[in-house]
């Protein structure tokens, strides 16, 4: 299966650096690297196979202060810098001391990749989908997206100077369309849910020659992305690896990613090889994968998305099951919070770390805390929690939930009288 | 003057690191490193001096990856890094051909703070006045603010574990709003408009010992993180000025320490020395500096503010007089834009170079075509344009500017009508 057909360019040599072709995660058939992501073979999901020859510490810290420094690991030609891109990546890891004493951690760390370029962990696979895009000579880039793949993609095309065609809901909010609108002059506007943008989106793909849709067609090099994530911590952390990490869950890309990453370190001998454990995120309102954990089932049952996580809201998560597997592999675990304590656990982490999460990250801290709670987590090992976005893009979701502590007035006989000082 | 009172800790040795005293800008009279503002001699405002020893490249280069690989620049310990603050700085530095190419430059950079932690730079400062609150020993760290002041601070605050309050006008839009009191429970909304807010703040730091109010008893310290973004630009371009650099001018502190910290570049010999122009943008609503410039004259003459750019709107600008000196001097100038040019600005750098900016970077992207169309600015020569803060907190701007190119039902049909394939 490969729709839409990319007209097939000369690809240069190394237009995919260490890639070498793609591979059926299912039965392991290979497939040629090109604008595929099903299997011929068994309609598996493809993925990236690589054969990295020899990488060094010293090579990735020689590189720039962003996502390319891993290029060696990722589908990307040598020379990714000089093509005019976001230059994501490489986000703070910030050391949670409050946060800690808050839970009772002993020790833990929060990836923030709200600080990226548009504020989510979506500029990284965007990078890389937009490197294969233009690789694979696409005359388009495009994405369905309500948020902040929308966000991400519009940006992203409009610094490649390349055309980009977004398309929404016609019902979201002002606001948010705002934010792909000012990028791009192509924002498409559809009368009906996401899954109707989605499925025009993929008719479009199999209509038009020469779209690269970031999440369909490149969708296997796009995944890969989301592997500088796990780069990261290990090299923040000093080039090894934390005992526990905690990761939200929407379609599960994200969290098979970082494990990912942690193996072909230890497989490179740029960590040492250690056990860890990782647990998945899900707000209850969409916890198939959550569900499925605890059922002690191997099968994901869909469901229809109900929670104010809205980039977590996928009901039918591709990579669900590969999730499971990870998660019960590694010793982790699979929990799921309610709304309320969504909203409190953005309100936890903005107060202990001064990091104003979105929804999503206030479910994998609302996690955090459940695990602990419950005893799914050792508190006496070193734990990494993702924060994957920024809390202006859903601000609604604490509007009622934070205010002042008083209105006054501007005398300070009115201040004093509050008791605040 | 000195006010409001810190009561004097023992200072610990190197509590301001190569800082030496505080030197009035007017008369050269030196003060005491403390909560002081205002020179007792002239009421010129006070600057901290140095005595700054050798540094070097290399050991900026091993420091962390943000402001604080500056630390022997600025007014911190050294160990400042082991004190829980948001790690802002290192942020982009894009290379801006698209942006170039349409407005004729050779040679285009724009330094992009609105990936700080709480995406403006003014987390620089507080970070700078956070530390000088910590070593002085305050008990309550606060500030009067309508907008990114305000975000910076209560998160910083919130990470440091610092009691912080503050002051914010209560008519002040709910979602600006929540953006602080996500991170405090001491948000206080005062009935009055922000002259009120900033005469409250005043009376409580003349009344209550122990607060710091950044930009007010400990505004010296503050300010000096502003040079963080010069030192930046520099290393970034591979330790070399810029010929030109245009800088937002709200009090004029940023573009005054922008062009300290050149200056200081150059006598510690990181970089070599060599002529550079520095350019001031300010919106035509709140534009006295680029008025005192284009008039000729020394003297600002204060205006009632009335632009969209809110940010910047300082009608009555502290350093504007120094802005003034500093674009003369070296060449440059002051330019003002309407409010539908810092519209216009805004989409601009978007559509351009994937930033999104608030109404300041509009401002001032805005000025940097303006100042190329009236032949003010060296099209040859490489230049560099400061992005202070993100779009984000300013989307009504440009909510009425920027939407769908159409509206469709889903289908591929409708579509294909649209012809934007």
């Amino acid at each position: 299966m490969s729709a839409p057909v990319i007209e097939k360019p000369a690809l240069r040599a190394g237009a995919f650096g260490n890639a070498k072709a793609l591979s059926c995660r299912e039965c392991g058939h290979h497939v040629e690297l090109g604008p595929h992501y099903a299997c011929p073979e068994c309609f598996g999901p493809l993925e990236i196979a690589y054969d990295f020859g020899t990488v060094t510490r010293e090579q990735i810290e020689a590189g720039p202060r962003n996502i390319w420094r891993y290029k060696a690991l990722l589908p990307v030609p040598d020379d990714i810098e000089s093509s005019p891109n976001t230059e994501p990546g490489f986000t703070r890891l910030l050391k949670a001391d409050n946060l800690a004493a808050e839970l009772g951690l002993t020790r833990l760390w929060v990836k923030d990749d709200s600080t990226n370029p548009t504020n989510s962990f979506k500029d990284r696979v965007v990078a890389c989908a937009l490197s294969a895009a233009r690789e694979l000579g696409a005359k388009v880039f495009a994405c369905p997206s309500t948020g902040n793949l929308a966000n991400a993609v519009a940006a992203a095309g409009a610094r490649a100077g390349i055309k980009t065609v977004v398309f929404i809901p016609s019902n979201l909010e002002q606001p948010k369309q705002v934010n792909s609108a000012v990028f791009t002059d192509s924002l498409v506007a559809v009368d009906g849910n996401y899954d109707d943008v989605n499925k025009l989106a993929s008719e479009i793909a199999g209509e038009e020659g020469g779209w690269a849709f970031v999440n369909v067609n490149v969708r296997p090099f796009y995944a890969e992305g989301s592997k500088t994530l796990g780069y990261e911590i290990a090299e923040q952390l000093g080039w090894r690896l934390p005992d526990q990490v905690v990761i939200p869950v929407a379609s599960g890309s994200q969290l098979t990613k970082v494990h990912k990453a942690f193996q072909e370190l230890v497989e490179l001998g740029l960590v040492e090889a250690k056990p860890y454990r990782i647990y998945g995120a899900q707000a209850e309102g969409c916890s198939p994968v959550s569900a499925a954990y605890k059922a002690g089932v191997d099968a994901i049952r869909p469901v229809k998305p109900d929670t104010i996580a809205k980039s977590l809201a996928i009901g039918n998560p591709a990579d669900g099951i590969y999730v499971l597997d990870i998660c019960r592999e590694t010793g982790g675990a699979v929990e799921d919070v309610t709304d309320d304590e969504v909203r409190a656990g953005i309100v936890l982490l903005a107060r202990t770390e001064g990091i104003f999460t979105e929804t999503a990250g206030g479910t994998t801290v609302a996690v955090l805390k459940k695990l602990v709670e419950t005893g799914q987590l050792d508190t006496s090992l070193e734990t990494v929690v993702i924060n994957t976005g920024h809390g202006l893009k859903t601000l609604d979701a604490v509007s009622g939930a934070v205010r002042p502590a008083a209105t006054i007035a501007p005398t300070y006989a009115a201040f004093a009288a509050t008791g605040i000082a």
